[in-house]
């Protein structure tokens, strides 16, 4: 028991509902499911990324030689080019039109107000900027009725993705056009949204879909291409889309294959991470070619690499003793980490409620809840805005426009945005200028305006911003966090920042704080931490931020771990996805496969009769299936007469491998092979006596043992109720693996044998033929039975994966788990010593969850 | 036949030898073995990545929880930490000295010319300069006298390692000592060598060294603290090490991090991604504090972030028609791309053969012959230099210093390493100004010197360089070759922008073109990608540049590919190293395991007599052996008197986990655990007749059963030449593994019982017993055999590893290759579908060699 003690650490962070600890809770044998705990829901499928190489693959590959393999490889490469210049485009896309709309919005609203302030009709522009706000949010509402996974950032979904877990939908282009245009909309509409999450989904989807050159929401778009129709490639190219996606949303294409690479490395390998990097660079240089020529007139120049960019952060010329940032500076950014760790877990939190509220209220009802919901976030959200710029601002002075040349990196002057309400010429209202304008442009304030905040300013800015986008994430719109989160990092940085330069008097540079307190927040909320360093670095485009960015980054991080999990991973974990983690912990191995196995299998027979196969596929849920033969010594007896136990019979005896006979293959081989050093020794063996037909031989040995403890070898009936545990778990010999979409197309192509013909004629079905209907197979239920003869069997051989990983039941934890997530497995069979299969794992067997549940239970055990 | 024709593609550059086509000679059986051609020796061991959970180490775990593995945890990052400070003080030291003597040198020589330029006494400069270098290249070549090792770059050794490729003496204290001081004198010797990859080959070994806490060079260095003394531990500490040390050449920590990723992602984990990130971080900022405060005495700063920076690539601040580059220029470069894989590809060309000559007439020969060598080099260079500068400088104009202002960045002004010599004032000499300064001097004034230098100039500093450059690597000194590499490229990119803008008057900033050039030259010669376009990029300190530098080091490497390999793969080869590519080619899946598997086994059995294994020890090389049970019927017989059998039977019995025993394992455990949904399920299952000792029934039946074909079981002997091949290769069960290193400490320990004892009388090694001679393990001619009694019996089983990873013999090559590498094994048992063992695959049957000549066998006879 002892031995246990540690190791059940809860990770939600309200949970005041406890009463007992864990371990009372673990001797009394009932673990009390909180009321809000989620567990992995069993309807999610993994993905499929281990190649089988069935007999129809191998055909294809018999006519492979190297010069096939490089146009292949040439094709691989122009889909990547084109998936990044398509979500380069993208980008362009919805920037221009949150561009346009949020100019014309705020163009509008800001001169009525300037008229108003004299006039004294304020009550008439909020009634403008409210009406413009919420006919955007309605439309960006819509757009996610229609499309309902379109909602959220997106992230969640891609990560699940990545890590192997199919979810139904995400990956269509209906979603892709709901979510490209709805956060154009969300955006425009002045929600506290980013459009950095969408555009990783978007791009994501432009990776999925453009290689298949089909639609399944479309019909008729397809154009008969039908290479890389499978799992495999499929991830592969989402990999490189969600990449993509964050090349254009923050100008960093490295940072994003390094998304890539922290999300899916599960399956990671050198010629894909530099297929990635060229797909982000095409993405990040589309769009910076694009936008550098509409923004600037200069076509062919490239000065505009994001969406999102930090703009320059420089001292200004004259200053020799300015430094971006010092040692000592440091401790306090380590602080603002701490702080912002704290800050995020408390997002998080609240953010978690807010959703199972959510889920629990909101959405069972109609659907039009959710569009007031959203409609409700708008107004609300209007009204603070304009209530606290007129209310709350406080008018500065300006700095001088001159001291800060922004030309080089393409940015606007910083001063351009500002915003003058109420205010005299020569100072601005400084909650004005952090409101009304677009976030990118607030951030550039907090950034890099000379003139000061007022720490009043900056700490309700924060306050609103923080209750409202946590209010926000989550509503049915498209919806990223990553700018909002930047925003309120920033305005607390900056906060420091004053603190410290105006009332400590330090010699400091308030950007860089206003920056590091960006990511502590950023940090704090999403916990990424490779990627995300390196995104940051990119979007500053200044590498000496590299160390203290790293610094705030982890200290956000590991504070707000203590807490509890990243808002992607809590909404994942609402979502009831088995994801994996990267690792398992050490504790762990002290269970093994046969520990965590699932030992009640469904299995067919090398040869099965159609209807078993029916009667198998319509009573189970499993996506795949192994198949074994029996451990019979009495085999003979029932090879007499009966076609399908003979069939089956054989098969095994063809399929085992031995030293002896492989050794004679090799001999063999050598002779014909006209010289090698290898003949010497292999005539030598040719000279000793040799048993013509050995194999043969020791089938018949082997028949000859009589030994029948079990009632039916190779029944066609399912197992009955009255077995014992003998029979019913009586020893199989595992010889290879099936699904169940490739069954479903054996029995509706036909392929089977009649019982007095041999299993030669049955009809084959190419690589086309097997791959034809992905990603969606049809169902067992849409087979017609009457076309179906049930007496006919099917020999499902050429078919299955006849080798796929296998584990033996005494191996640990860690090892099973890497094997299972490095190779992006979907089934892995527990094999014994003798070859008998006695279990199957599958990712849910793999859940930190059910670890934990199977660690408890054998530590009660022993 | 003609499925196999286009697969052999032959790598060599220099293939006028052959007079037959692959095809013919493949028909006649024998493959010419090329006079030059270099098979994967088979010396050279695998490292053991994979994790083996035996007895001794279970028991640690048993004591292991959450907290301790959090402190193991915080050990590993305070190591990281301290690995990285150390690389960055290392790099301090080594830039410190070459500085100094650099300094010194030029100083004193470019006086002596000045004055003599008048007198005429030039010949005395040049003998003062001969003496300077020719001192400094004697001290580094004696250094690597003393540690061979420790000569070139270390860039193959550390890559081959990362591969999993244990070379002798790479990651030794003496190498370290050598290798850092070695590459000082080298560089302040005036070669045209590089301290980068010295620099990695360092961070490395401090990287390998530092958390052993211990010695072999230095006995005495020892403070008995074991943790971490693994292969997978060290190889994890190397790749952060080798990170530190490009995060500290080039300050490119994430470049870095992405070579280590580059060269070792075959066990990439994301934990170790954010460990080795932190590393590189406190390497590059370690150097950039020290650096800061030594040159500027500005302590506290970070101006200087790493040994070799490229300065800022700014257009003048008046030029608003200056673009960097534009999408014209992207033609240029991707032609100046190709180019430079040509250059690269005869470099290699040119160095191979020189590395064969060296390898055929020189290293045979005494050893000083080599500093001989190393001498003359010296002297060609030094001439050359002197020569090259006084004859054939032209004059150029100087432009007005004031317009580069790099202040910022922190480098020194550009027109403070200008030369004179001879020139007049406001003019400089280009050809001494290139030849005349330390390497990272030319190449800034290459970047950044406004005033042009004349294309003849440029042309024969190429030349020079190239030659001199491809002579000087492979000396026996420390010597790097990216610093030499990217001279030359800027050279020739310098060259072609004068070209374009002097001669065709196109508006084009020099220092782009200069530095893709040296892009496109690097590209060629080493052939990385990914790393190095983030290395490129972090050095130039300019996101902006990513696109074209990728595009470059693209089409430089498709284009190098084209003829031979990378530098590096080159020097690899050479040693014939079998090192793993990162994948196999799609045609070798016409193999399977079975293919290329070694099928000729040393075994030993779970209890085996203390004389079979000190013979197999004594007889065989390999370094691991299977544990293996004979698969007979008439075991009964057999177990009567022989405890020696009778164990072994015992052991087989009871390690075969069955289905129904696994099943009623469970619901006796089901039973034990108060209340569970499964109980229901169990306890029916229980209702049903259950045999008491099902177990000991199956066994008794198993034993009854009469068939014995062959003369001995369970031999005590090795098998005897008379045996037929049914004897020979009879079939064996597969239990586990046992490492040549484990079975010798298990002699030595005296781990043994005595025929009439039972075996849980013999004694047990703990874990930290079992690892306490780790890294080099006594051989078993070391063992006293007069301290044996030859018939003990040895139980292997509790320290082999019971469960490695398994393939099935008909999996195909992509798959066992992918789990080869991916897990790091060493070993990869073949295991048919009844858990006989039939082969063992090691990294020399994965080796594209190998895999080549099996296909093109397996053509032959199909």
């Amino acid at each position: 028991m002892a031995c246990c003690g540690n190791c059940f650490c809860c990770q939600c962070c309200c949970r005041e509902g406890e009463t007992r600890t864990p371990e009372e809770l673990a001797i009394l044998g009932e673990i009390q499911v909180e009321e809000d705990e989620i567990l992995p829901r069993k309807d999610y499928e993994s993905l499929d990324y281990d190649r089988c190489i069935s007999e129809p693959y191998m055909e294809i590959l018999e006519g492979m030689n190297s010069k096939k393999t490089k146009k292949y490889e040439a094709v691989r490469w122009m889909m990547m080019f084109a998936i990044g210049v398509t979500v380069g485009l993208v980008g362009l896309f919805v920037d221009f039109f949150v561009r346009l709309f949020s100019q014309i919005k705020f163009t509008l609203v800001g001169d009525s107000i300037e008229k108003c302030s004299d006039k004294g009709c304020l009550p008439l522009s909020l009634l403008e900027l409210l009406a413009f706000n919420m006919t955007f949010v309605f439309i960006a509402s819509v757009l996610v009725l229609i499309e309902p996974v379109a909602a959220g950032s997106g992230i969640p979904e891609i990560k699940s993705y990545l890590n192997g877990v199919k979810i139904p939908g995400i990956v269509r282009l209906r979603t892709f056009l709901c979510k490209a245009a709805g956060v154009l909309f969300s955006v425009a509409g002045g929600l506290f949204v980013g459009k950095e999450g969408p555009m990783i989904h978007s791009g994501a989807i432009v990776g999925a879909g453009l290689p298949q050159f089909q639609s399944i929401t479309f019909k008729r778009i397809n154009f008969d291409f039908p290479y890389f129709r499978s799992d495999r490639d499929k991830r592969d190219f989402v990999s490189a889309g969600a990449a993509a996606g964050v090349a254009a949303a923050f100008g960093a294409p490295i940072g994003g294959t390094l998304f890539s690479l922290e999300e899916g490395c599960s399956f990671w390998n050198q010629g894909l991470t530099w297929k990635v990097l060229f797909c982000s660079m095409s993405a990040t240089f589309t769009l910076n070619f694009f936008r550098s020529g509409i923004n600037f007139n200069k076509w062919g120049s490239f000065q505009l690499p994001g969406l999102l960019n930090f703009g320059e952060f420089k001292c200004s010329d004259g200053d020799k003793n300015c430094h971006l940032w010092t040692a000592v500076d440091l401790a306090f950014f380590v602080l603002m980490g701490v702080v912002g760790g704290l800050l995020g877990a408390l997002f998080n939190c609240m953010n978690k409620s807010l959703a199972k509220y959510r889920i629990r209220h909101i959405h069972p009802k109609a659907k039009f809840i959710r569009v007031l919901e959203s409609l409700l976030v708008a107004m609300v959200t209007t009204v603070v805005i304009f209530a606290a710029s007129i209310l709350l601002g406080e008018c500065r002075e300006l700095s001088s426009p001159t001291t800060h040349n922004t030309t080089l990196s393409g940015s606007e002057d910083i001063n351009s945005t500002i915003r003058q309400f109420f205010c005299t010429n020569k100072t601005y209202n400084d909650m004005a200028t952090l409101f009304f304008n677009p976030q990118e442009a607030a951030i550039h304030q907090l950034f890099h305006q000379d003139g000061t905040f007022s720490p009043v300013t900056l700490s309700v800015f924060f306050l609103l911003y923080f209750l409202l986008a946590c209010w926000t994430y989550g509503l049915s719109v498209p919806s990223g966090l990553f700018v909002p989160s930047l925003l309120c990092g920033a305005a607390f940085g900056r906060l420091v920042a004053n603190i410290l330069k105006v009332k400590l008097g330090m010699a400091i540079y308030s950007g860089t704080f206003a920056l590091i307190g960006a990511a502590a927040f950023l940090g704090g909320v999403v916990r990424m931490t490779i990627s995300l360093t390196v995104i940051l670095i990119e979007s500053t485009n200044e590498i000496t931020y590299g160390l203290p960015i790293m610094i705030t980054l982890m200290v956000a991080k590991w504070t707000g771990d203590f807490f509890n999990k990243g808002i992607y991973d809590i909404h994942i974990e609402l979502r009831g996805v088995p994801l994996l983690e990267w690792e398992t912990e050490a504790e762990m191995d002290k269970l093994t496969a046969s520990d965590i196995m699932e030992p009640n299998l469904t299995y067919v027979y090398p040869h099965t009769r159609v209807q078993s196969l029916v009667s198998i596929l319509r009573t189970t849920v499993y996506h795949a299936f192994p198949v074994v033969t029996e451990n019979r010594q009495n085999e003979r007896d029932f090879m007499k007469g009966n076609i399908l136990v003979s069939n089956n019979i054989h098969f095994k005896k063809s399929s085992v491998v031995s030293r002896a006979g492989e050794q004679r293959r090799r001999c063999q081989s050598m002779k014909s092979y006209p010289s090698s050093e290898l003949r010497n020794v292999c005539d030598e063996h040719n000279a000793a006596v040799e048993p013509a037909e050995e194999g043969e031989d020791l089938l018949q040995q082997m028949l000859e043992r009589r030994y029948a403890p079990y009632p039916n070898l190779y029944p066609d009936q399912s197992p009955s109720e009255e077995w014992t545990m003998e029979e019913r778990f009586r020893p199989l010999t595992f010889h290879g693996l099936i699904l169940r979409s490739q069954l479903v197309n054996l029995l509706i192509r036909g392929v089977c044998y009649a019982e007095n013909q041999s299993s030669a004629t049955q009809p084959r079905l190419s690589y086309a033929e097997m791959t034809e209907d992905y990603p969606r197979y049809p169902d067992i239920h849409d087979l017609d039975l009457a076309l179906l003869n049930p007496r006919m069997i099917v020999d499902v051989t050429p078919y299955m994966n006849p080798c796929p990983y296998t584990v033996s039941p005494n191996t640990h934890i860690s090892q099973v788990f890497n094997l299972f997530r490095t190779m992006g497995l979907r089934h892995l069979p527990v094999v014994n010593a003798v070859g008998e299969i006695v279990g199957i794992i599958t990712r849910h067997n793999l859940t930190h969850e059910f670890l934990v549940a199977k660690l408890r239970q054998h530590c009660i055990t022993i």
